[in-house]
């Protein structure tokens, strides 16, 4: 019932051609279960067809017309007489089913024609169970049952139902007396049981006014077997003596149970609903699926339900087995309550099963057809032809070999309980897509069927998959594993079908719920991961110049973040729109050989440097927006032709730092390893000069968990002044990695005193910040741990820091939480300032005077714009005024010509280059031989002016070095030490 | 085990404060999940506190001091014997929890100290047993059972395991003998099974190597009071017969089962992780925890498992209760095997359940601090804080206070199982946690602990999940309900902590998955959803011009799609910055107020019209881009200084059909509803004039669906020419909106031949075609079928047509198939070529020559770019070199002075515009009540000259109405009559 509603539902939500419920599923749930489900579906009707064709020769062979049978079963018992019936079942089947097939193709209109007289069996028949129900009720039919003890006996045989009757004055043994002693006489041996009971004969059928109703209402499942006993009457039996002339009784003829009855239930209702198979014969499937369907759903659950009551309430719990011998069928048995004759139910039964048999022939190739059609699965697409009027030949010849061999294995119950599991899975799968589309609520959804709601669907689907577990669970995983197969073999094929199924729709609204959620606020420093905005450069043919720089990007995919790749193009978007589209291609083609899962994004821009910004500003979506661009270093940048370029990458620089973007640039980009690479040794050399976000040390983590880099070794170096106690310095790095759970080698690299640059400056005063923080974890865990819990005590999500904390990594839970500090309790507050006071770098405080550099402790802890106390301070050196020289722009005209002029600059640049060369001297002797080395990037500057110098200055820093990636933080800590 | 596998992973992914497990489930899941398993936590660890003191009691006064009960329990029987036990273990459990709590208040370095003395108790314990096993196998005890028949008999009162005795030459009958019959003398009548069967004396503890342990392997659970009876051993035995004399035998005291049996192993077991509460005392909590569960938990398991089998294996089936009474305590039947004494046993139960109370006490209230600190459930705020020592004062207490409580009741085995299904459900959590982290293999998880796997803990915590169930299917829901209510009561306090939890790592994913899954094509008509950006203009002060155009795109959120509100700001990033912050601000705010959800998007740009360009171009990512662009008709367009305005106004019109978007523009859009009005009664009225996708029929729908617009009825006007059937026309039209699902008046509305303009030119063509198309579905059911299944044959997933198809609605899933049309049959290509040669409006083809009006089969099918067909041919006509008043500049000046010189203007404008005014008039007479007005927007000029005369005629078109929606199809087809 409630999948009728799901179905009328689906099925008045636009026309349904051929295919029925295979039609909507596919529609609704993408073609991989639309298949899946489909082919399970007609092979459990196509079986079900064999199955009712072997049920009306059962009925032919045994009730109507048993002379008939080929192979004689008469004097035959037990294994001997089935193996006869089924023979003869087999020949009469093919012969059956032979016939049945040139019906369905001779014509569909005779079937149909067939069907209404099928229909007019059926009724009759179900009428004489109501008559003959109504007829017992005030007159109960002489139908006699005789008993022995509690026990039924077998009517054959006997001719009355006593031990002994009076015959004149002599008592004369019966032919039951015979059946159960040793001789006629009255003083033979006889059966125990016999003996020791009376024999009883009671009324078969009461009627509904006996109170059989109640008596029974709670019976029971029996074994095969089993001798039926009468409930009530009362028997003298030993229990430990075995059963003896068990032939005698009547005996059940199969062990029941719940997947059984609900086995012969099952098909009888749902029957109808395999004429849903074929909707494309039907004038108006909208109107006639629900009315249809829920109709006769309604009326056949009704009528079989009340007639299993009635029967129940009219004849004795006994069933009446021995009135029609082996093989009874529920129908038969039900027939003994038909007026005025049981053969009304006979011939009911074998016209409606004849009839079942003709429609499951009709509707499965129809059925079979509609998923050839779809060229889902390749090899049946030859049964999606048909003749001229539409009649899918090839497919029926396939239904009629399947329906065949079922009715060649002939003894189909192993078979039997997975078909009801196919069917069971279909309409499961209806309810689902019901409920899918329901609650995906795209716009094309409106059914004109209004009484559907997907708690229902669900419901139904739910009751679906309970029914399929509780009749059998290994027969439920044998279906699904096999709807499984089917699945995974739509898939593997590669169904490119696009018929707008739910799946899709469920990508969407989960895209977009999951979107929403991560709406608010940036994520946690636990969940960071490189979201990389890559921007390709792009030549005049508008295909890509760095390629390598996508296949770094493939190898940073360890960080499962999402990959933007942009392009700009230059001009308007109604004008250059072909080129935009090229570049795309272009770049999908790059992405897909080099194995990035990501977005493409090509703009348009009437300036190149305007769509850089945009694709900065605005690439991604809600929470899904990039973190990290990934940017290649201009190659002849001095050039003027290229000036541009140069222009434009400051102009990046500037930009992801004013965002807040981390900024990866790699120099040398052609020397990087394609994907298909394999290091086999090497290093990773990572100079950590500042710590600025541990990003620097997170990337070659990622890097490694790929194949090209999975072999090489990552070097820590980090730069200790002379006067630094180096081996400390080492020992606490190294915890403070293991903190971090990194594994590397560490190594402090001393440098001369009179090196004490800015750049010097900062680094030492870093340095020392952070071996003080580091000693910090030697605090007694008690200290620790209150210190911790005092603070995300406080913490109230605000996440944006005013705090410069990105030099304390293992306090970026701390940092985040310090805005709501007014709840914080005073007597931690104190331990509290310490660690917020270790704030360096501060913008403007960190200019190069060397003054105190051994006070680590900076004593302005003004604030900073976030974002800004992590640069170095290259920016602040140019725009001092102070710095004539620079501001001057005869100087500047000076800058632009390089090399030889270096002496005409001011002192800090100089002594700046001159830092360069040193630093650059002793990581090019540390790490020449490095496959790979990390350096962090400095600010850039703040104006024109600084400009040819920053990229000069990153040239001699990078010089002599082969692979080069300059690092910088986008202001947030990337790493922490909590779990 | 694999849940310890699981913490370890996780304690050792950085650093563990205090709260164990539920710290790693908060960080890992997010607060939610993390205070409702913590919760559960805290109370499962409390009542077992409560649990283990009352257990330490019950052994003290059974086994120890008996006389110590302060309510005597000797002489008492039953129910009262129970009832002293429980009062004796309500007032000594007071007593000692009272004294652990001191201990605990006192200092944490005594219960760590005594710790050590209890596990020298458990270990001496153990041991004890294992050397008794060692011991009994060569030299059992003397440890003598009476058996009946083959029932245990209760040794106390008996002293000769016989029936009699022979006392020199006489007979003596024993005890037992007097205990069974009614008289101590040979003829006495006595209990029918003692009369039958003999009396044995078995060897109680026969050793291992007696073979009892094969014996005892498949043993079976009891109802209570069961007779234990050996197996094995003969036994005459009536069935029918009551049992007499049950008080004489042993008898089960408990009912066992799967539940209890895990109810006692289970604590045994996982005591030991219950310390990982303490982690905030370790000093290492990453080194300890994997270690000293791993180890613990392993031993444990082994040692426990190991004494059951020995048991097993030593002892006879029958459990030896006679030996201890009442209470038996599994570790006391154990004891049984203890060399050199089961006291050894009594006192190391003793002191290992007090020391489990004690460590219970001490481990609770630091696990309640840790919750409470978090302060994620408010008023559990004050147990955070604690002594100086960081000792948990007031959560101590609180523990030690539920713990009383659990004391009082005493008798907790109601209780129990729920406490197994709290601690199951922490333990299932620890292994989704880890399971969880890493499948999404965020940056951050970097375990050192390297012997995990997701496969492992997910099948830990699918174990966890079944032991719940299985265990008792009611106290596992019960478990999760009350997890449930903590985990609503969290989330509705509104715990916005952000410890970047897998939750929101799940949404990132599963975003980027689900997105990337969207990338391939546009979607399917019947998923098509408006995705709206909403461009919005912003004032000087970056605040929000039109606030009801949110408001109307929150009343089409029916559609359920995304939602991007995107403005501009003029300038450059660096520089600008502010402004955008602010502007995003306020779009934010009134999306909050509107109730739009979706994202917000502010772009920078050099100028507007850039950005405007960016935002249409760029917006969105991967398959989550917008469709539909909603923009307002720019006000006072004529005046000089909103010039920009009307031109970017047009730009926008025309980059949304370069990038085939649909075009939503509202004019007047400051009379349209806000959120909170609801219109009672009135219409919707769509003009369909021509048919451009089906948005204009799909958007009333939507709005529908918002409560502002529920009561509102839809009337879709058509526009007919006075030679057209229009009777015919209004059937046609019903029949399609019938098989489109859309409840819809339908009005035709006629017009006199003599305004054959372009306009009505096209208009009556695309009906005329739209009618014969309509008149198609009056083919036979098979002749359609067959035709769609052909196509739905050949179709290979192109959806971008290149065919011009917009026009025919039900013809989307064929239109789209025409792609890989070689393999279609040819009989079937006859019928299809005649619906595809149905192309109208062909670009240059539909200059306004009223030739051939009722030809509606265009004669050139040539290929026309997709999007164009639909255009209205506006912009051809004014591109047309023929129109010299046009493109003269001269005339381009007096366009520009508008209404006194439309005399001047060419024929073809002053035609259009006064067709434009005799629409407007026919509109006005039909719509001028309703309550929106929904009218196709014919395309843009294509060059600047026939801006104002585009702008003009909108304004003729819509003047005198109230509220009007100008609608723009995207190029495709938005519904489908397919299910």
């Amino acid at each position: 019932m409630l999948t009728a509603i799901s179905m009328s539902a689906i099925a008045t939500n636009g026309v349904v051609p051929a295919g029925g419920s295979y039609y909507m599923i596919s529609r609704s749930l993408g073609p991989e279960f639309g298949g899946a489900v489909g082919i399970c579906f007609y092979l459990g009707t196509t079986f079900a067809g064999a199955m009712y064709i072997l049920g009306c020769i059962e009925i032919l062979l045994i009730y109507i017309v048993p002379a008939a049978a080929v192979f004689k079963m008469e004097g035959l018992e037990g294994a001997e007489a089935e193996a006869a019936l089924l023979n003869n079942m087999r020949v009469y089947g093919t012969i059956v089913l032979s016939f049945m097939a040139i019906v369905v193709f001779v014509g569909v209109k005779y079937v149909n024609k067939l069907a209404l007289v099928f229909l007019a069996c059926v009724i009759l028949s179900i009428l004489a169970v109501y008559a003959g129900v109504i007829k017992t009720s005030f007159d109960p039919p002489f139908f006699p049952v005789c008993l022995l003890g509690n026990r039924t006996l077998v009517s054959k045989g006997i001719d009355i139902c006593a031990k002994t009757i009076e015959q004149g004055n002599a008592t004369v043994t019966t032919k039951l007396w015979r059946a159960f002693c040793d001789s006629e006489f009255l003083n033979a041996t006889c059966d125990e049981y016999f003996t020791n009971n009376n024999v009883t004969q009671i009324q078969g059928i009461p009627g509904v006014t006996s109170g059989i109703l109640a008596e029974n209402l709670f019976s029971t499942f029996m074994e095969k077997n089993t001798i039926l006993e009468k409930r009530g009457v009362p028997a003298v039996l030993d229990p430990e003596a075995p059963v003896t002339n068990s032939n005698r009784y009547v005996l059940a003829d199969i062990t029941s149970f719940f997947t059984l009855l609900v086995g012969i239930y099952f098909p009888s209702v749902t029957g109808i609903m395999a004429g849903s198979n074929r909707s494309g014969d039907l004038q108006d499937a909208q109107k006639s699926i629900p009315v249809g369907t829920i109709l006769a759903i309604t009326t056949t659950s009704f009528i079989y339900m009340s007639s299993v009551i009635l029967f129940g309430a009219c004849v004795d719990g006994v069933v009446l087995r021995d009135k029609f011998g082996e093989g009874v069928n529920g129908n038969l048995v039900i027939g003994t309550l038909a007026w005025p004759s049981p053969w009304v139910i006979v011939f009911g039964s074998f016209f409606s099963t004849c009839g079942a048999g003709l429609q499951s022939l009709t509707g499965a190739p129809r059925l079979l057809q509609a998923i050839a059609r779809d060229s889902i699965i390749p090899f049946l697409r030859v049964f999606g032809h048909g003749k001229a009027n539409g009649e899918p030949t090839w497919a029926l010849l396939l239904t009629a070999c399947i329906c065949e061999i079922g009715i060649l294995i002939a003894s189909l119950d192993a078979v039997a309980p997975i078909l009801s599991m196919f069917f069971l899975m279909c309409y499961m799968f209806v309810n689902l897509a019901c409920a899918l589309q329901t609650l995906l609520r795209t716009p094309n959804w409106r059914p004109r069927f209004k009484f559907y709601h997907w708690a229902l669907s669900l419901l139904g689907m739910s009751l679906c998959l309970t029914l399929m577990f509780l009749c059998s669970w290994y027969y439920a995983i044998v279906a699904m594993v096999i709807a499984s197969c089917i699945y995974k073999y739509i898939e593997f094929c590669g169904a490119e079908k696009e018929w707008g199924d739910g799946i899709r729709g469920i990508s969407l609204s989960a895209a977009r719920y999951a979107l929403m959620r991560l709406e608010e606020g940036p994520p946690h420093t636990k969940n960071w991961r490189p979201q990389i905005l890559v921007l390709m450069g792009l030549d005049g043919e508008q295909s890509v110049e760095q390629p390598r720089l996508l296949s770094l990007t493939s190898q940073l995919k360890a960080g499962k973040g999402l990959t933007i790749v942009g392009a700009c193009v230059e001009g308007t978007y109604l004008n250059n729109q072909p080129q935009a589209q090229t570049a795309d291609q272009s770049l999908r083609k790059l992405m897909e050989v080099e194995k990035v899962k990501g977005f493409s994004q090509v703009v348009i821009s009437s300036n190149l440097r305007d769509a850089t910004s945009h694709l900065i500003q605005a690439g991604g979506l809600g929470g899904l927006r990039h973190n990290t661009v990934l940017v290649s270093f201009p190659k002849n940048w001095r050039q003027a032709e290229e000036r541009h370029r140069c222009r434009n990458f400051i102009e990046v620089v500037r930009e992801t730092t004013a965002a807040h973007l981390a900024l990866l640039v790699t120099k040398n980009i052609s020397a990087y390893p394609s994907n298909g690479e394999r290091f086999t040794e090497g290093h990773i050399d990572v100079w950590w000069i500042v710590h600025d976000g541990g990003l620097l040390m997170l990337l070659p983590f990622l890097l490694r968990q790929h194949k090209v880099w999975r072999k090489c070794k990552i070097r820590i170096f980090t730069v200790a002044q002379m006067d630094d106690n180096s081996i400390q310095m080492k020992k606490d790095l190294m915890t403070f990695l293991y903190h971090l759970r990194f594994d590397a080698e560490v190594e402090v690299v001393e440098m001369h005193d009179s090196d004490i640059s800015a750049y010097t400056y900062e680094k030492t005063l870093v340095m020392e910040q952070r071996s003080q923080i580091l000693k910090e974890m030697h605090l007694t865990k008690n200290e620790r741990e209150r210190e911790i819990q005092s603070i995300t005590d406080v913490s109230r999500g605000s996440i944006r820091r005013k705090n410069p904390s990105n030099l304390h990594p293992q306090r970026s839970i701390a940092e985040e939480s310090v805005g709501g500090s007014e709840e914080k309790p005073e007597e931690e507050s104190v331990r509290l300032s310490r660690p917020r006071q270790v704030q360096l770098i501060q913008g403007k405080n960190a200019t190069p005077t060397p003054t105190s550099p051994t006070s680590p402790i900076a004593p302005t802890p003004a604030a900073v714009s976030p974002g800004e106390e992590v640069q170095m301070t290259w920016t602040d050196d140019v725009e001092k005024p102070n710095n004539p020289a620079v501001v001057n722009p005869e100087s500047m005209k000076d800058m632009f010509n390089m090399k030889p002029e270096w002496e005409n600059l001011n002192q800090s640049n100089v002594r700046r280059m001159h830092h360069a060369q040193e630093l650059n001297g002793v990581i090019v002797k540390k790490s020449k031989e490095a496959k790979l080395v990390l350096l962090n990037m400095p600010g850039p500057p703040k104006n024109r002016n600084g400009e040819e110098n920053y990229m000069e200055f990153l040239e001699v820093l990078t010089e002599g070095l082969n692979r080069v990636l300059l690092v910088r933080g986008g202001g947030r800590e990337v790493i922490t030490i909590y779990s």
